[in-house]
């Protein structure tokens, strides 16, 4: 039975591997045939490598998990693990012959405390599922990745990931207070705590969160959680410029407001929408801009930042009056990368964050940058948190455009350096952007990042040849 | 001039050590004599041991660190990194032979911005002064420990430190967006960002959290800052059992309520303050719970609250009619830990966390940890994190009471750690608690801290014999 599940020509290392594997894993935990664990070779970015894997792994318990790592450690085999494979940075693309370690199917959320505002989650937990669950609490799990719907609670923590409420709620690191880890020799380690506060020893927990797989396997996380806010309402801003857009923006975090959304689409990705969808936004936009409050009286608020977008010189300003045309206006805000993507058919998505006060030089940077390279350059920004998404899109069949668009890619990096802003605001290092990191953090800290690795993965069998 | 300041007699060793220094310090950031040395020995830790220091330096400049940390690195002269010396763990404790390092002149605020809602300060920042200089621009800095009148930004990054507005806006760690470290040999690091969000490579700015000088020198920090809160208004409720009012406090937690302030004193607190300041507090109480609210409508939000503590069986809610009310409610907190010294005249005061559903369960054992012991044992808590500072009142000059006291300490952290909580929610291990890290984290945890120990601190210079 275990036999015939492993169809592929084996060479002896593997077979050898998968046979050590199967002691510890039930046979459906084990997938070698490579038709299937192709699948599994890749996340979602583009311009990333990525290698053959010898065998995807798919435990369903802790111990499990330690067996695969004490295995690879034996065998000096690397791991790659993986969640939804959502990422946008390559963080889990397989290596060749490497173990694809699969979390997906360790989705239990283990406990949900209203009083302790905490929930304890296995990985593979779909973000859209714990907030769910938490919210049948009142309770409310603010990280909202895009790709909540699909993405998974272990993904987020190796990503350290965003979305759109973190200009009030801040990015997944700040939800994380424990972890359970698995070295890479196969013990297990806890982090952190289930308290609301703690600070024995060193922050481990927060030394995982955001290292993409490559310190050891997070099988157990306790999560912070708040009380559920009241319902978000949106209004949708419009300007004759970008630059009028970002002051609003300045203003706006300036003045003390306090906004649970504050979006950016620029011109390309507003006709780029417009194109796709019919939604009826006005051509002559150069920049649309979203606010959202989720206080107790949020038409309040909001029109107190309506007036402020007005002083910036707003063109239009269109609160919501309920939550459904909320919604309406937040649909073409979760259309934009689609919309970008259908321009040239395929999209890089970059991720530079910059203080807030130089979203407007960043965005007139990227305008230029497009224009030398004859791109299509779309900007979608979490503007009240710096953190853009320029979206060069392209023609993948065309080589010197595809050529120009990773050029274009750079550019926005080394520009949003310049601006004091870092390569990666949400996204992650993972391949795409390793080459970049030292010019970031300079030789002395790549260094002590590496000391840490070291210690962790003294052999470098967990996720190599990413981050660094 | 230079050898008029170094009026001890010098042995070799000490004389060397105190001519490279001097070689890129100014003569009067040295300091030598022993009748001025010896008042650098300790923090505000009871029953912790301190060396006695070879020199005290006060470095003005970054250069002044670098330069500090390469004779040291060089000779292997242990260094102990100080604030204000108001830790309470023995963390900035001297050790013999040791070049404590001040860094109370590097006291500059290097920059404010409202738009990116960031500070940029030394470490010798006093808390009170960056409160007072970011709220007029109309911002705010929330960690607020008790000390913050005294105690530098520098000491509360090294401790994680807290206070009594973290049950709504969380700990020092984060607020701390990017540091700028000299590092064991002396080389400068720069960590994390000035931006909102951002995950490029490993978080070495939250490893340096809380890692009470022990992997490096912090030398500047970029801090992030909210809009200013309206103020506060507080209500006292009155309860004839600590149960009852740790029951308030989980009904205010699970009811979703957001509290800027949720105290609590139990019956021997109470008495102890109006034994010293006769502040007319009714002597039938058993504990008395603070709660605060820093929203546009705190009376009502208040009304709210206090209809929670009514059901769980408050005696009397009084709500504070106006700020200045509210003031006199909170000296009654803030009077607390010179109140419960005025006892015995000594304190030994504990910082365990626990869950907020075990905040009953820990206060009840406190008082049978009381009884058993003979002591008296007052517990003020910061409620609505679980966070308390059981405090052992104890007659320094009885070895027998002060030996109880030591035990009913170590009894508070086993239970603490009994009902899921941390042997420290914001003190930090220091010297005080570092028998007990091993007990709270495990062997793995403590064997990869000290492997990040090694990494930055090979020779194992930084604060040496702290923490672990």
């Amino acid at each position: 039975m275990i036999m015939s599940r492993i169809e592929a020509p084996r060479d002896e290392a593997t077979g050898n591997l998968l046979d050590r594997l199967l002691a510890g894993l039930p046979a459906e935990a084990v997938l070698s045939d490579p038709d299937v664990t192709v699948s599994y070779a890749n996340d979602m970015a583009s311009f990333c490598e990525a290698g053959t894997p010898a065998v995807v792994v798919l435990p369903r318990t802790v111990e499990e998990v330690q067996h695969v790592m004490r295995i690879a450690t034996e065998l000096r085999v690397p791991v790659v693990p993986q969640g939804a494979r959502t990422g946008l940075s390559g963080g889990a693309n397989a290596s060749d012959g490497c173990i694809v370690l699969s979390l997906i199917k360790m989705d239990r959320i283990l406990e949900i405390s209203p009083v302790d505002r905490i929930a304890v989650v296995e990985p593979g937990v779909i973000n859209a599922a714990l907030s769910r669950a938490v919210n049948e609490h009142g309770l409310y799990y603010p990280p909202d990745p895009s790709s909540w719907e699909m993405c998974t609670i272990g993904g987020n923590i190796g990503t350290a990931s965003g979305g759109l409420c973190c200009v009030k709620y801040g990015v997944t690191a700040e939800y994380v207070l424990g972890l359970d880890v698995v070295l890479a020799d196969g013990r297990l380690m806890h982090t952190g705590r289930r308290t609301a506060k703690g600070v024995a020893g060193y922050d481990l927990t927060r030394l995982f969160v955001g290292s993409e797989g490559s310190l050891g396997i997070v099988v157990r996380a306790v999560l912070a959680l708040k009380p559920q806010p009241p319902q978000q309402l949106v209004l949708a801003a419009e300007f004759a410029s970008a630059s009028a857009a970002c002051d609003a923006v300045c203003r706006i975090m300036e003045g003390g407001h306090a906004p649970s959304l504050l979006e950016l689409m620029d011109r390309t990705t507003v006709k780029a929408v417009n194109d796709m969808a019919n939604m009826g936004l006005p051509e002559t936009t150069e920049a649309l801009l979203l606010a959202g409050f989720d206080t107790s009286d949020p038409a309040a608020d909001l029109a107190a930042l309506g007036a402020v977008c007005e002083a910036a010189g707003a063109a239009q300003v269109v609160p919501a009056d309920d939550l459904a045309e909320s919604e309406l206006l937040l649909q073409a805000r979760r259309l934009s990368l689609t919309a970008l993507e259908a321009v040239r058919g395929v999209t890089m998505i970059d991720d530079v964050c910059v203080p807030r006060s130089r979203l407007g030089d960043l965005i007139e940077g990227v305008e230029r940058i497009a224009e030398k390279h004859q791109l299509t350059i779309g900007v979608v920004a979490h503007a009240g948190d710096g953190n853009t998404h320029p979206t060069v899109c392209f023609d993948a069949g065309d080589p010197d455009e595809s050529r120009r668009a990773r050029e274009s890619f750079d550019e926005i990096m080394a520009l949003g350096l310049e601006l004091g802003g870092t390569i990666t605001g949400e996204h992650g290092v993972g391949v795409l952007k390793k080459e970049w990191l030292a010019r970031e953090i300079g030789p002395v800290g790549v260094e002590m990042q590496r000391a840490i690795k070291t210690a962790f993965d003294p052999l470098g069998i967990l996720n190599p040849g990413k981050v660094f």
